[in-house]
C-alpha cells in the first residue's frame, strides 16, 4: 500500500519488533504503533490498532513468534484479545504447531503473512480484468489493505488496475455506523485513485442515474450456496445493483467460504453496541433514552451476486449456488 | 404534538408574539424561540429555528401579520430568508393579498396555519387505515409535526393510529447525511409510540428478515406521473420494499403534486455542502482533501409506490401514473 510515496504493509517486522499502522488514528492522522512483547500484540488486537480478519491473523502469527519461548502462554494471551475472531484462532494454532515441531517461528510467521498478501494480490489480478477504462465502481465498507496486511480484497482489483494504467473512478459508501468508508477513502487517496465518499443513501441514486457501472465488496463469510455475509448495507446495494442491471461482485479468498453452512439462513447476525448509532466519534447525536437496533452484518442471497473474485480466479458459483 | 404531556405546535401566537420550538436545539434540548418582529421571523427561517416547507410557510404568514403595517417591506425581508422555498413565496403572496384587501392579518394568518394543520390531520386519518395492530413500519427522514406545524405527513398516520389505540412499532432511518431520523425519534418518543432508530444501511436487512410490514415516507415534490422526489435514500428503500413485497406509501398534501412536470426526470437534484458528509455535528470525520458527492434528494419512480396518502384520501395513482 502506498503512503506518502512509500510502500507500506499494515504491519511489518523491524529489528525484532512488530510495527503496526495505528488504525485508531486513521484517517485523520498517520502513526506507527510498536509491539515488543506478546502482550503488546494482544493490546493492538484488542484495542483495534489493527482490524480486519486476515490482518488480525497476521498480527497473531507475529505475536506467537515474539512469544515463541512459551507458546502455550502466548497463545492464551493472544486468544483472549478478540474471542470471536476465526483468523486469530487459526493463526495461533498454525504457529503453535510449527513451534512445537521445531520450525523457526520468525520465518514461519513471515510465510503465513506472505501467503495472505499473495492471495490478495492474486484476487487483485483476477478482479482487475473486470475493470475497464472510464468505469465508475462502487464499494462498501473497507475491504482494503488496512484489513488484510496489503492489497485488500475488494480494493485489490483497484490497485492492480491502477498499476496497469487504467483510469476509473470509485464511489466509496461511508458505511454507517462505523464509517469504514473513511478508511477506504484514505487508501484510495494514497494510491492516487480518483474517488468520492457518499452517504450510503446515495448509492441507489447514482446507480439509477447510470453513474455506477460495477460494484465490488468484500465478504466476512460465504455459505456453501454462495449467500454472503458482509457489512450491514451490502444487501441493500446488491438489490439496487440488480434492479439497475449493474454487475455485483464479492472479492474474498477461498478461505472465506464456509462449506459447513448450507445457506445464509444459518448465519446469525450479531447486533452491536447502541453507541455506534447514538454517537459518532464521541459526539452524541441521540439522547440516552433513544432505542436503537444495530445489526452489524447482513446476508446477500447468491441470486444478487454476479460472481466471486478469489485468488483462484473469478467464479460464477460457489459449489451449489446460482 | 405532545411534548412532556402538553400539546404543542411547532409555532404559535402568544400575546402578539410568535413562539417557535427551536429546532436548532432538538433533539438534545427543548427550547422556545420568541419572535417579536418581522426581522426575528426572518432570522428564525434563515437560521433553521424552523424547517420543513409547510412550517416555513406558516412562519411567513405569521411574520406578515406581525409586519402588516408595511406589507411590501415585510415581504421583502421574509423572502430574502430562504430564497428557494416555494411555500415561503406562496404564504407571503397570500398574506400580501389579504392585507391589501383590508382583511384582518392576524386572523388570516391563523386561517392559513389552521388549514395546513387540518390537511395534515386528514392525511393522518386516511393513513391510519393502513396501520394494523402489531405492524412494524419503516419511515425515512422527518416528515413529522416539526416540519409541518402539527401532525406531519408521513408521521400523521402514526399519531392518529396511536390515538385510536392501535399498537405498532416504528423503525426510523437515521437519514444521513443530516440525521433527521433523530427528530423523528424525538417526535415518536413524545407521542409514546414504540420505535428504534437504525442506520440507513439496516433497513433492507430488516425488510428481508420479515421485520417490516409497511413503509411510509413524505415527499418534497410529486410529478404528474407519480414519480416522487424526497430525501436521499427514499429510492433505495422503495426498491427494497418492492423486492420484499412490502407496501410503500408516500404521504403528502395534494399541493405537493406539481402538475407542470410530466415525470421525475424533469426534477433537478441539488448537491449540497460537502461538510454534511465530512462532518457530523461539528465533528470532523473525513480530511479536508477528501472528495465528496452529496445529492440532497432522489426520485422514486411511481412503479415502486403503492399509493399516495393525501388529505383527500389514499390514491393509487397521481393522474397518469401506474
Amino acid at each position: 500500500m502506498k503512503i506518502s510515496e512509500n510502500e507500506y504493509q499494515v504491519l511489518w517486522v523491524e529489528q525484532g519488533k512488530i510495527k503496526f499502522i495505528d488504525q485508531r488514528k486513521l484517517p485523520l492522522s498517520f502513526e506507527v504503533f510498536t509491539a515488543e512483547t506478546v502482550n503488546d500484540v494482544a493490546f493492538a488486537i484488542k484495542e483495534m490498532v489493527i482490524r480486519g480478519a486476515p490482518a488480525i491473523g497476521a498480527a497473531a502469527a507475529y505475536g506467537m513468534a515474539l512469544g515463541s519461548q512459551d507458546p502455550d502462554a502466548s497463545a492464551k494471551i493472544l486468544l483472549a484479545a478478540r474471542p470471536t475472531a476465526h483468523d486469530l484462532f487459526y493463526a495461533v494454532d498454525y504457529m503453535k504447531e510449527k513451534i512445537k515441531h521445531g520450525d523457526d517461528p520468525h520465518s514461519e510467521a513471515e510465510k503465513y503473512v506472505n501467503d495472505i498478501i499473495d492471495r490478495c494480490r492474486r484476487i487483485g489480478e483476477h478482479g482487475a480484468k473486470l475493470i475497464k477504462n472510464k468505469m465508475n465502481i462502487l464499494t462498501h465498507c473497507n475491504a482494503g489493505a488496512l484489513a488484510t496486511v496489503d492489497y485488500g480484497t475488494a480494493l485489490a482489483p483497484f490497485r492492480v488496475a491502477k498499476k496497469q494504467g487504467k483510469t476509473f473512478f470509485v464511489f466509496a459508501d461511508e458505511t454507517r455506523p462505523r464509517l469504514q468508508g473513511a478508511l477506504t477513502a484514505w487508501e484510495l487517496q494514497q494510491e492516487e485513485i480518483p474517488y468520492a465518499v457518499i452517504a450510503d443513501n446515495a448509492a441507489g441514486h447514482f446507480m439509477k442515474k447510470g453513474e455506477i457501472d460495477l460494484v465490488i465488496t468484500g465478504a466476512d463469510r460465504i455459505a456453501n450456496n454462495g449467500d454472503a455475509a458482509n457489512k450491514i448495507g451490502t444487501y441493500e446495494k446488491a438489490v439496487l445493483a440488480r434492479e439497475n442491471n449493474i454487475p455485483f461482485y464479492i472479492a474474498a479468498p477461498v478461505s472465506t467460504i464456509d462449506f459447513s453452512i448450507k445457506s445464509g439462513d444459518e448465519i446469525v447476525i450479531e447486533e452491536r453496541d447502541r453507541k455506534e448509532i447514538s454517537e459518532i466519534c464521541g459526539q452524541k447525536i441521540l439522547g440516552d433514552d433513544v432505542p436503537v437496533r444495530n445489526p452489524a452484518f447482513d446476508v446477500t442471497p447468491h441470486c444478487y451476486i454476479t460472481g466471486f473474485i478469489t485468488e483462484e480466479g473469478i467464479k460464477k458459483k460457489i459449489s451449489g449456488s446460482g
